[in-house]
């Protein structure tokens, strides 16, 4: 090769090659197009920017750049129910279908007389009679974990949200999907904690969000392990192993990385302890507020202590009115 | 740009992008060189060649090109005791120096009294009286992580192992530690599964093989929660919350990924479950046999399980004096 051709050439592939084509792309273009250019916005990218400057005082070594985000009311709506839950109620209800008998025991009775209090009243509790034991465990104990995600994304193929009318993708926040890419395109991991089940969202959490279903962490049902003939198969048992709520998210966040997240995103009291983990070591947390009755579900309810902490801590809360162009992914 | 150099530019550029420096050192050299050229070798590569060409029927993509190894026996040495073990009784003494009391209670006694069969005893137990609940949870109970992290790398500054004269980093195997950026440069996604504690091993991991904290997946204790004036606290708590070995390491694969490993190895019965797994899924298991009493230390204790499944299931055994040209790494 030409002796000049050679050295351009080799000056433009270290420049391109470092450089990358994503940043190149980034600088070009606003990240946050959904987000409205508030003070909301303007703390997060701030954040980031000095979260990966190595002359910032604030900088993280990228193998130490973690967000970990709740899922349900923070990524994709929740209300009135819970995704999954909606999911679990068809599950029971053809459980009736084939099975009437089983109407006379709960949670199935809840179901079929309508007195959905009865799961309100489980919020807190623990094991199996909890709301992850009873909606997420007893539906499909004795199911193996391929045919229970079989179930799973054929129920989800046709579904359709009973409010919003839209399918499993279209229920996600296109600001905090932005967020995301946002994040990784500054070389955070990003991870999801929630307090429903990973095996659900695992099975989603790749298409939706581009993170793969081994960055899930979320509650967990016992599984049993059996060697056969033709295999090996893997059970879920009527028994809860974790339950991912409250305290045990800021715990296995610390079990998981052995440090807190650079950045956390929540939105109720049971993202609390991994919100205060958070900035009380140095990290960015994220409040999203349920503002906005027109585009989605204003509402306050389990955000009581969060709120409070909020103020105490100086957190980012994040007003779907004020804080965002759009609320759901196209 | 001159039309002909901006063509050339554009050429090379993508040519070199989509191949990566890596892929072209991997071509030149023999990316296994401490292994012998045998048939396991020779296993390995054709197994790992097959796995990531799409033309191949064993193709696996890479999102789900996911390798689980063994760490103890697997990828460092565990004889005469686990590394971490030795780690345990340092600290149980010190406790003891402080506060000779401790001498009238086990697992203080035990050690106290050099009777360390008190532990063998405890090898299938579970909870606070197991393995992990003696060694790992009292020695260190109500530690903040912090501290006991602290604890950890303090030991192993200047820590020697007591046979071998060589400090952690050289107790790992070398043909081990390449077999991992052999995986790492054809696009798996390489983690641990050990049934010694997560905390111990996240603390060097990345060190010693590449593989980040988050990549581990351990035994684990539980922990306590805080919100304290100064911050945050999470201390270890004298409770086990989960032992990785046996079958919960298959369950603990399962439950993180969804699937079955491509690729995983051990060395003994606690790792019979994965390679089942792995195997009946058309993984390839690898099973670590220690023949080598001359450059490490020869034994067949806690083996018979996974030496009859491997003669069964054709998994490949790695015969330590065949395989490998050398052990340890350097």
């Amino acid at each position: 090769m030409h002796k000049t051709l050679k050295r351009a050439v080799t000056l433009i592939f270290l420049g391109i090659c470092s450089i990358g084509p994503t940043s190149l792309l980034a600088s070009a273009a606003d990240p946050l197009p959904s987000w409205q250019d508030t003070q909301t916005k303007a703390a997060i990218t701030a954040f980031v920017q000095a979260v990966i400057d190595p002359d910032n005082p604030r900088f993280v070594p990228q193998d130490q750049r973690i967000a970990t985000l709740d899922n349900d009311g923070t990524l994709w709506t929740e209300k009135p129910l819970y995704i999954h839950v909606l999911a679990n109620f068809e599950r029971m209800k053809e459980q009736m279908q084939q099975n009437p008998s089983l109407k006379k025991q709960q949670p199935y009775t809840a179901i079929a007389s309508k007195k959905l209090d009865y799961f309100k009243a489980l919020y807190e509790n623990q094991g199996l009679d909890s709301l992850v034991g009873q909606l997420m465990a007893v539906p499909y104990g004795g199911m193996t974990t391929n045919d229970y995600a079989n179930w799973i994304r054929n129920w989800a193929k046709d579904w359709q949200h009973p409010k919003f009318k839209r399918p499993l993708n279209q229920l996600t926040y296109a600001p905090m999907r932005e967020l995301i890419t946002y994040l990784k395109d500054n070389q955070f991991q990003v991870y999801i904690f929630t307090a429903d089940e990973g095996d659900f969202l695992k099975l989603f959490s790749q298409e939706l969000y581009g993170i793969p279903p081994q960055n899930v962490f979320g509650s967990s049902v016992h599984r049993d392990f059996t060697m056969r003939e033709e295999g090996t198969a893997i059970t879920r048992a009527y028994r809860i192993q974790y339950i991912n709520n409250w305290s045990a998210k800021a715990r296995l966040i610390n079990a998981t990385f052995g440090h807190a997240p650079t950045l956390a995103a929540g939105n109720s009291n049971g993202d609390l302890q991994m919100l205060q983990y958070t900035s009380a070591n140095g990290g960015l947390s994220l409040l999203v507020h349920h503002t906005d009755d027109k585009r989605e579900t204003a509402y306050d309810s389990h955000t009581d202590k969060v709120m409070t902490n909020a103020q105490k801590h100086g957190w980012t809360v994040i007003d779907m009115v004020q804080d965002w162009r759009s609320v759901f992914s196209k």
